[in-house]
């Protein structure tokens, strides 16, 4: 571990999360915080389990799982380092994802990092960090995400994309990919690939190979 | 969708089990449950909330999540169809793990499939229903785990394995894989790509394709 590698995570949840965009991060980081401490935090605007299923207009049928969260918005740790949005159909709520708009809004200036996975960048673009930036989102939902953002230099031809001390990933899965680049960029490429190995999992390591832009 | 394709899914949590095995292939379910009516049930001991982090030996240090169960394994609904098994840090627990061991000893000639990813098929294997069987597990702890079933035909290079109404994953990520290929048998190959575009998920369609084999 490099002596400047962040330690203290959250994560910003909301009803309607996608479940991978949480947890393929969120894997990588447990493996990796067996051999390296870290702090996580999941949060939310009450301390009551969160769905993946949105409580407002959900699908018949749609199954879902619920997460615990360990502090609310209001109540969050002031020394996260690295906070991580997700998407999900949740994000497509402006009122009740409000509060994680407001959240990213207040804490950006003071975390090392933001990454977002999927059109967790719409709630990144909406609370304004996202301007001037190079970022991507959810390729099938391209459109939707950018409007989100004018002022944001979308990429669609992105497995991922950094700009500075913001990444954000394409949909749902290419979360993992960006987590482990994310992790080779700040613990070193071997502790990747050991983590990677222990999840017996292909990475992508380019960012610019996505193979679904042209869903965009 | 099939007419005989199944729709009431259970998960069997543990105190310990592996965030990415369970998650991985409900995150596919949730998606397909979008278009194709599911149920779902994530079952434990109790009612507590489960966590990724095993409850005796944690290591210091390590992150965790927990998840909300929906019934006991006492409780359990009795038309479960298929009934998946993670495997985890917390299957290395004989005591702990038992009542999942004897819930898929129970369960198992009642369901139609059962799916087990990493370790979850030394579970399986201590309820000896993978005896005789065709059957694959985690690359890195495979010693281990294969001395959990002296009478399972171990196969030491695949992604998954299917043998009759028992499917079995590789490590961690490769229950992905495998819940892809379980959705194109049992929803059509039309259906798995659906979803895995919508996941912006690169499968590996090929369970002979194991580059962790050598792990092993």
């Amino acid at each position: 571990m490099l002596s400047s590698s962040p330690t203290k995570y959250a994560v910003a949840l909301f009803s309607g999360f996608q479940a991978l965009d949480v947890f393929g991060p969120l894997d990588a980081l447990n493996i990796l915080s067996a051999s390296t401490p870290l702090e996580l935090h999941l949060l939310s605007t009450t301390l009551a389990p969160v769905s993946t299923t949105p409580v407002k207009d959900p699908i018949a049928g749609a199954i879902g799982q619920c997460v615990v969260p360990t502090h609310t918005y209001q109540d969050a740790p002031k020394d996260i380092e690295v906070l991580l949005v997700p998407g999900g159909q949740g994000t497509r709520n402006p009122e009740l994802t409000q509060p994680v708009v407001d959240f990213i809004a207040s804490t950006f200036p003071k975390v090392r990092y933001l990454l977002t996975v999927c059109t967790g960048s719409a709630l990144a673009a909406r609370a304004g960090v996202l301007d001037g930036r190079n970022a991507t989102s959810n390729k099938l939902a391209f459109d939707w995400i950018t409007s989100n953002g004018p002022n944001v230099k979308w990429i669609r031809h992105a497995r991922w994309v950094q700009d500075g001390n913001i990444w954000t990933s394409s949909g749902v899965s290419a979360g993992i990919d960006m987590i482990y680049a994310f992790i080779a960029d700040q613990y070193g490429q071997e502790v990747a690939d050991s983590v990677a190995t222990s999840s017996e999992y292909s990475r992508n390591t380019d960012s610019t190979n996505d193979p679904f832009s042209g869903l965009a």
